[in-house]
């Protein structure tokens, strides 16, 4: 028999396992993600302290063993609380539920499974990712780059999708900010702790978006990164999100491993071109080649993938209209036949366009009357207007 | 019954019908197509002289009518051979077969069919363009287009394919010129006659293309461009050549009439990534959104395309190969334990890197064979080659 307080008690019990796991593996440790399908973390947790059950188990037993008794999960959660830091798990309000997509998916280098929890620091409700898009790239961005990713990324947040983004210097860092510029809400994802402001040349920037958005983290407070740890981050970036936009990344980028993420979890990856002269465009343009990602110009474009079928529509992109835009095919090879700069006459023109002269000359009224020819001693010329366009 | 020698009589008679067709009318005059579809050109061209049979005929012999009795097409054959131009027609043993397929195809802008003949200038032979692809975009360009059309046509020339282009400034003549660099063969396809050099600006090179392949023009010699030429002429660009790689388009570029006429025909529609900040990236970009072109960065990738199947294979980008490469997760982790610039215990190195002791002290030592990490007094430490990597 159930009731609301003991289903809390449990969901809290829960949490501090929860941690407790946290604290003893390595975030994207592939092990959890089988562990964690077969019972929930209260049981894993008591599990470790147990005789090991099979072989898999054994080895994680040996890898925490260590640290098993020092654990003190419920002084992490509180001491965390205090810095403003809370930890999110699956059954709050603000779960992102669309992160559990990552459960039972194949490892992309080494790092696999859902979080056991995501560590928020930031008045922003991860609920509110269900409307987000990712934009991510290079540290090695050229100004090139930063402009873009800072233009696509206001265009979204505009249009009150949330901003995703790593943090880090270069493109994560100009798509932040692009949010910020129009106000919009944005979430750094870290790969270390969510009480840390990492890297240290972006503090102001992840202290704006702690104001307004969030920093999340699948580390518990404290921890600095690791190489591993920027590939278990990416992950979520591209789980928390409908789609991830691809700005500028070599073809070794780490960027890269995020858009691997991207489409394992049929998300759309979204690809912005560079000069085929730049290192930073070919990594995003083999994805492009590779039939993995599309290609987006603007933010619109990227609504237009993200939002609802039907709720953005992009325009194809036209020049501006010109006055021969409307005329029939006959009128047209007139007009080409007319001279710039001096008279002809209606015989000649028709000469000149391989049009009979009667057609000539009707086509000619209409053209005048367009604006597009007028009349001269001689005969008829091109008007100004026509002749620029 | 039919002898060698008589038919060598009725393929010249029809080659002359042709010229006289060709004087008559408009390149890629849409009339021309519904006539040859059910005569041949010697038919035709007498039928002009007849009472009209039906109305299409009938306007047509107006336009024409004026000009039939002066015609002289073997004057202007012969004038045209005395200048190195000749005029080659199907049943030729170089005409190029493939053009054949704009036969009953919708129109583009107005233009359509295949052409009638193709005036010729230079030593290239038009069956060598089985093996060609087209090199087109803006006149405006930018020194980033120019650089990339010519490094794109140069890798294309330079495994023995044509590379053919219009002859305009801006891309165009960066496509030719690329060719040319590596001594490869660039055919120009103008929208005036074949015995002129347009634009002036381009005289020289026209004459370099001349000396080694070819100008092609579906206009007789003596005729000047009109816009509706121009049109006419990007369907023989599309038609004569196994795809089409577009550099740089703004979005009412006349390149895109190229592009899509590429795609009408079948034809592979390769698009060249550029920055989103220049218009003239945005009308290519648009093509591959809208999932008629694919992007091509070099000109392997255009040869894989176009090529017979398996003939040119691209490797998939990658970065230099790095030493921890070939970790395995395990070692990764104890190697992102370890620490830069100082030392640390194996038992230290066990608790940063969450993995058990006894494991970590394997790992250090096949670390240390593999030289990412060095005994140091107070234990490991990374070696300087895995810290830079």
């Amino acid at each position: 028999m159930s009731s609301p307080v003991l289903d809390a008690v449990g969901h809290e019990r829960e949490r501090l396992a929860r941690v407790a796991l946290n604290l003893l593996f390595e975030p994207g440790d592939k092990r959890l993600d089988g562990f964690l399908a077969g019972m929930d973390a209260s049981a894993l947790f008591a599990a470790l302290h147990e005789p090991p059950a099979d072989t898999a188990v054994s080895e994680a037993q040996a890898d925490v063993a260590a640290r098993l008794d020092a654990l003190r999960p419920d002084q992490v959660l509180d001491d965390a609380l205090r810095s403003g830091v809370r930890f999110v798990i699956p059954g709050d309000a603000e779960w992102p539920a669309q992160i559990e997509s990552l459960a039972g998916i194949e490892p992309v280098q080494d790092r696999a499974g859902a979080p056991l929890g995501l560590w928020v620091r930031g008045p922003l409700r991860l609920g509110e990712l269900e409307r987000s898009v990712a934009v991510v790239g290079s540290r090695s961005a050229t100004t090139y780059g930063v402009e873009a990713a800072g233009e696509i990324a206001a265009g979204v947040a505009a249009e009150r999708f949330v901003v995703v983004s790593g943090g880090a210097i270069g493109i994560d860092a100009a798509s932040h900010r692009g949010a910020l510029a129009v106000s919009g809400r944005t979430v750094a994802v870290l790969a270390c702790g969510a009480d840390r402001f990492y890297p240290i040349e972006n503090t102001r920037l992840l202290e704006a978006i702690v104001d307004t958005g969030a920093i999340v983290s699948e580390l518990p407070p404290g921890l600095p990164v690791t190489r591993m740890r920027f590939l278990g981050r990416n992950r979520l970036i591209a789980a928390l999100t409908r789609g991830t936009v691809l700005v500028q990344a070599a073809p070794r980028s780490g960027a890269l491993n995020t858009a691997n993420w991207t489409t394992k979890l049929n998300r759309q990856l979204m690809c912005v071109p560079g000069p085929i002269s730049e290192v930073t465009s070919l990594g995003v343009m083999e994805q492009v080649r590779l039939g993995r990602g599309v290609i987006v110009t603007r933010g619109e474009e990227v609504l237009e993938l993200v939002a609802r079928p039907g709720e953005y529509l992009v325009e194809d992109r036209h020049g501006p209209a010109r006055p021969r835009d409307h005329l029939t095919t006959r009128h047209r090879q007139v007009l080409d036949g007319v001279p710039l700069g001096r008279g002809a006459s209606a015989v000649s023109i028709a000469r000149a366009s391989g049009v009979a002269v009667a057609t000539v000359a009707s086509a000619l009224l209409h053209l005048e009357r367009a604006g597009l020819v007028e009349r001269v001693p001689e005969g008829w010329m091109l008007a100004p207007d026509a002749a620029r366009s």
